[in-house]
């Protein structure tokens, strides 16, 4: 293993800024919402960002190709192709009104690495590879990674029967309209061999102001939280005049908020004692079709999230929500019906890499701090595949999911010059 | 002041069975939803109503008119006009997907009583009215009684400006479509003269099954609630992505939960002391054109409406609401946007009324209880104009603005015999 010189890395890598700063531009051009970007999963959105990474590699003479689930590949081809190669990117979906960065980021940033290990005059080893990965925000199918599990033939039993939010189409035929193959992912045929692939490393804005709260451009992930969610759960009470005593009520947005109120006191002891753990009701809501001001809500709709790096405490949280559901409905008169449950695994970090890419960020002088991820990613599908695993976060001030989080080019390319560090370190 | 033969009063109304009957039957034909009935105020489910009404006076050969907020009028002529007459009646209206006697009830109790007046060969003294009241349903036009309020001159400056809730189209224009003059109403011009009526008197289903609990046909009302409101208030935060610490979170959705538990928690502990208040969130919801599983909300919809019949109660209710609100907004930087605030007055009803109705019941052999109206009733406007007031509560299973509401007929046929009663005892 070699250690590549600081300030031909910072400098290979300063090179590449206009190209980084067109891609992004170019992306938003057919992506813009109002307000934000939307690029939706399987979609035109989405489409069109694949679309720009292909020609983007074409224009670039890189070896460009697809899977049966649609996910798009970017690779420089190495010495050796038969050896595990390295794999850098991220998703190219986002949710509806979201921003530019949010998964784009780390797509990016496999492309500038690439161009900046050409600029080195580096001809690595094994192939290293940029991914576009289709499909991670499961608020449109409600189904986690749905691209880096169908790419790794890990995706769960009748996730392609699931039907998309807005459209109410399958995830199959949306597949197949963007040009996949979803009868080979019926049949569990994986995509990638994880027993091939080095390393996959995704670089992603951090979801909180944490780092901007520390002064700091760059964390290190020291892990991805598993979660439980109940996407599409209902309360059900009994509609009744705005004037009915309390006695008689059934009122199904008052147990919602007992609920909710109830999860949330919960969290923040649990926060207070330092524990990781982010509780979301995401949907939360009486029914449009029939509520009214003057009538008790008999009908309430809610999506739960519960996310931590704790399997055990994510285990006792989903028992306590079953006792105080069963306290609430017994007190109201209503009746909870969770429907499906969903879960995602903590998802691990590779000590070897972070450990290197801790010392690389010293060596090219750039602060970093390590960070649990308080976000689900693909890196945890492919940890949980057994691909050795990293994430690099950088600084952003609005958090994401929201047309303001905001990414300085300088921070991305901090990031960028860890991620070639590693690389020129260990794809040579 | 005659005493009535309790017998023939009782014959009388047992006569109107089948008129009553079809004139509910007629009523729903032309109303019907999935599920229930929706009378759209102001519009052509309420229109129908009024037409149903004005035929049936116009085939009984009674006096038919209309006022210029479109209330319809049918009177049983007395042999002195000029005398102040007795009016009966309710609303027409009714909330979407509600029931087929939420207003009628009062209605047809009023042809009914002329009816009987008629079979028993009573030609009343004074007028003997029954009005079919627009626009009682607070949830279309977010106003409180449009109709009786627009015909005693007692409307709140700028309602007629106010927007139906889901045609966006203003008081004024719905009302000139369905034949009335809006002009004539915003120069204030009172259709009906507070002095000049002997007394008014609304039969309505309960809106609760009180009575039902009680094993009573009949109530005989003791007063009726005040109110404030919060048709549209809003809270304000951030949206954030789903793994944001909580630290950073301005969650507008956990705001409303504590804010709606809060409430709910004050209520529970006077509701326990026995204190008349209702408080509703008809309408608490996340914004459905954003929200999502994975999204921290960031912006919540409520509507608040609190109800006693203690205005010293309501009062204190509002300040608590203004400190509970500061907390929240400090504590979660979310910030509260209440918009318009609405109220109505505490309705009296008048004891000389009330104790004859008590003792006619008395004399007809009708079980009878003292209730305190939970909803609010265009009676509560004829009495806040100084009209001497009384309302008649008849039993009904399955509480109101539902489509499940359910009225025996013997039972309303027992509020018609006590209106009788009375009418008979007053108008002759």
């Amino acid at each position: 293993m070699t250690h590549p010189d600081p300030n031909a890395i910072k400098a290979a890598i300063a090179t590449q800024r206009g190209m980084a700063e067109a891609f992004f531009a170019r992306l938003a051009e057919r992506s813009r919402a109002a307000p934000g970007i939307t690029r939706d999963t399987y979609g035109e959105g989405e489409n069109w960002g694949h679309r720009v990474l292909s020609e983007h590699g074409e224009r670039a003479d890189l070896h460009v190709w697809r899977d049966a689930a649609a996910n798009t590949y970017v690779t420089l081809r190495g010495r050796e192709t038969s050896r595990p190669f390295v794999l850098m990117g991220s998703h190219l979906d986002s949710v509806p009104n979201g921003g530019n960065f949010d998964g784009a980021a780390g797509v990016v940033a496999g492309l500038v690495t690439i161009a900046a290990l050409r600029e080195l005059g580096i001809r690595p080893r094994c192939d290293v590879t940029t991914m576009g990965i289709r499909a991670e925000e499961s608020v449109w199918f409600e189904v986690s990674y749905i691209g880096s599990r169908s790419a790794l033939g890990t995706l769960p039993e009748g996730a392609l029967e699931a039907k998309r939010i807005d459209t109410g189409r399958s995830l199959a035929a949306h597949i197949a309209a963007c040009g996949g193959d979803p009868d080979a992912l019926r049949e569990g045929r994986r995509q990638l061999d994880a027993a091939g692939i080095r390393a996959f490393i995704e670089v992603h804005i951090e979801q909180a102001p944490s780092l901007l709260e520390a002064g700091c451009p760059l964390a290190i992930c020291t892990g991805i939280p598993g979660n439980f969610r109940y996407p599409n759960a209902r309360i059900v009470g009994r509609h009744d005049h705005v004037g009915t005593p309390r006695r008689f009520r059934r009122d199904a947005a008052m147990a919602a908020a007992s609920f909710a109120d109830t999860l949330d006191r919960i969290w923040a002891e649990l926060d207070a004692a330092g524990t990781s753990l982010a509780m979301t009701f995401g949907r939360f809501h009486t029914n449009a079709g029939v509520h009214g001001m003057t009538t008790v809500p008999g009908e309430f709709h809610f999506s739960l999230d519960v996310r931590s790096s704790d399997p055990a405490l994510l285990a006792r949280l989903d028992e306590q929500v079953s006792g105080i559901i069963r306290a609430i409905e017994t007190e109201r008169k209503v009746t909870f019906e969770l429907g499906e449950r969903a879960s995602a695994a903590v998802g691990k970090v590779d000590p070897d890499i972070t450990g290197a890419m801790t010392k690389a960020a010293e060596r090219l002088g750039i602060r970093s701090m390590p960070l649990g991820s308080p976000a689900s990613h693909d890196a945890a599908a492919f940890a949980a595949a057994g691909v050795p695993t990293a994430m690099l976060f950088v600084r952003n001030e609005h958090g994401s999911h929201n047309p303001k989080e905001h990414m300085e080019i300088d921070d991305f390319l901090d990031a960028c010059a860890v991620l070639l560090h590693w690389v020129a370190q260990n794809a040579v």
